[in-house]
């Protein structure tokens, strides 16, 4: 595991200085475009001085890879949905029916979908990456979700996958979505964990739950809370405090999530070959603090895509001071979100790259003041 | 001018139906896709039952027009530039380098420039519509901007160009850009004057004024608005009055702004013709106000693409009640912001035709609550 926790080596801040310089050039008042020319910036400094060769990658743009798994707390009633919905939506992705399939379509972006411990046995698939760590994780309300050990092996089989989507078809900027019924409630518990958060206001209402629903998921999460005071009664924790990573993986044993570690370990192993992450909704901004509390400095490799319609969203990127790019009510999953700003994203990379200066297309400059 | 204040047929509503049911059988917890699919909807009522036919429409989802005019009022120096960036960014656009151009080769839609009065003799190019109304307008701080007769050569020859490049490449909806050094003070006046609202918040620093400059507009803005007390000092207009028309016609008289103009007919040509208005940041939205005031039904037709940084962007759009989708700080106009969301309408449409139903892709329902 310490292997995946090195960080990345740091961007020459001559070829920052020279993104800058290319950005002030383009024919257009100075930061005219806003956010956009600040992601432009920002994928190059994580990419490095290759996003400047437009033929210097083979492959697209982006590529979403799907984490998938199941959970022992949905026994308890805390999705609108049964359990078999997992696996039968991983299957719905396979077959191109589902909305993150549509957008990969859409995008150009290559989709995966890796099985890190959905409750089913899968036909192989030419997209399916099947390397479960479990047979679902155990119930959380009465004991620990997770060992120890899965939790490190699911982090590592995450950072694996990556490595083995890439190998197959390179890409700039890698999505991470989830699908795994239950996975809402995990990422609320894993967040008030990592960000010393209290639980009620990090509880939604998930796939749609209703009041009553609503009303029973707070208080199996209270009860989850209250086994494990040591963890959850700390004071807030600062993000890249020393103890960061033991404390996450204690967290991460008690409460689980086998598709949210694989996602963090694949969000640290992209930022570590330069790939930037694009952040999903809720559950994978679970993923991203998860991999923060590991990592901090994997976090100048993140794009927040969207702020999701989901409770307790918008209170987390405030804390980790992300600013989404999408505020569009979002609260389906799948990396739907993030797969959505690919295209914007693609544009402000041609910004960088297509636009002419006012010296190349002899416009004027601003008047003298 | 009457032809083009006729509103469009109604939308069927048994076809309004259809898709409410056909979105409400996706494969995804009722509404998860927030405003993409309030965006999917509203495409749909708009254009009628070929949306649904994937072949239905040879050629692109948009087209981008960029209605481009010089201000006699720029003379008083209310803008960072000298005049002349209007005709030589005319041709950047046209030669492939501006950021318009970027997001069109981007998002595949066809791109033209409508010369409506700017004060240069252009080469013809294949995307150029050269049917100038007149060699810029007068400045509107010695007397009216226009004749009575331009106010209505401009919106009839917008609604020209619109036709003519629908015959030359159809598309579901159009994205309406701008260029003309001095028009953000345009859109200023015409909106205080078409909505009844002062002034002095809607005065921004459009290209990147400095803090002396922006004064310098200020002053000028109000020495226009004080020639016109009859205009300016009525009281809030409700947009849709059965005066719009006639009123809105003496505002555009006064203050002038042909692209603007030409946009606003475009616009309600582009309604008639059941093709989406796209609009982009402040100065489409003036050209969006402009149509609604002669028209209230041309409302359904729009889409709004963003909130501008520019100053007063915001509180128009609360005005008429116009929630944009995206809110990047962007800019810059040339229809840029209205572009950046093409992809993301295209893929709300795909969600609708190309998203599996819970049925075809045999994923269990909701459990029973």
């Amino acid at each position: 595991l310490h292997a995946l926790l090195v960080p990345r080596q740091p961007t020459d801040s001559a070829f920052a200085l020279d993104i800058d310089r290319r950005l002030a050039s383009k024919t257009m008042p100075a930061g005219a475009l806003g956010r956009l020319q600040e992601c432009a910036a920002q994928l190059a400094l994580i990419e490095g001085p290759s996003c400047l060769r437009p033929e210097g990658l083979a492959g697209s743009d982006a590529q979403i890879i799907v984490f998938a798994a199941d959970h022992g707390l949905s026994a308890e009633g805390v999705s609108a949905y049964p359990r078999e919905v997992t696996w039968q939506m991983v299957l719905n992705i396979l077959h191109g029916g589902a909305a993150i399939s549509v957008l990969s379509r859409h995008s150009g972006a290559p989709l995966w979908v890796a099985n890190m411990g959905v409750e089913h046995r899968f036909d192989p698939h030419p997209q399916l990456i099947d390397q479960p760590v479990a047979w679902g994780s155990a119930n959380c309300l009465y004991g620990d979700a997770l060992t120890l050990e899965q939790v490190e092996q699911a982090l590592l089989t995450g950072a694996r996958i990556l490595e083995q989507c890439q190998a197959s078809q390179a890409s700039r900027w890698v999505v991470f979505g989830e699908m795994g019924i239950g996975n809402t409630s995990i990422a609320s518990l894993m967040l008030a964990g990592l960000l010393g958060l209290s639980i009620d206001p990090l509880v939604g209402r998930g796939t749609g739950l209703e009041d009553r629903q609503l009303l029973r998921k707070h208080v199996i999460l209270r009860a989850v809370v209250a086994r494990h005071p040591q963890l959850f009664a700390a004071p807030s924790m600062a993000l890249g405090h020393a103890s960061g990573a033991g404390r996450a993986l204690a967290v991460a044993k008690s409460v689980g999530g086998l598709e949210i570690l694989g996602i963090a370990g694949a969000m640290l192993r992209s930022a570590q070959l330069n790939k930037a992450v694009i952040v999903d909704g809720f559950i994978a901004t679970a993923a991203a603090v998860m991999a923060i509390a590991m990592q901090p400095e994997v976090r100048a490799s993140m794009i927040f895509s969207h702020c999701s319609a989901e409770s307790g969203h918008r209170q987390v990127l405030q804390a980790i001071k992300a600013h989404p790019l999408l505020d569009l009510g979002l609260r389906l999953g799948e990396g739907s979100g993030a797969a959505l700003v690919i295209p914007l994203l693609s544009a402000a990379r041609k910004i960088l790259l297509e636009m002419a200066s006012f010296e190349s297309a002899a416009v004027a400059q601003r008047s003298a003041t």
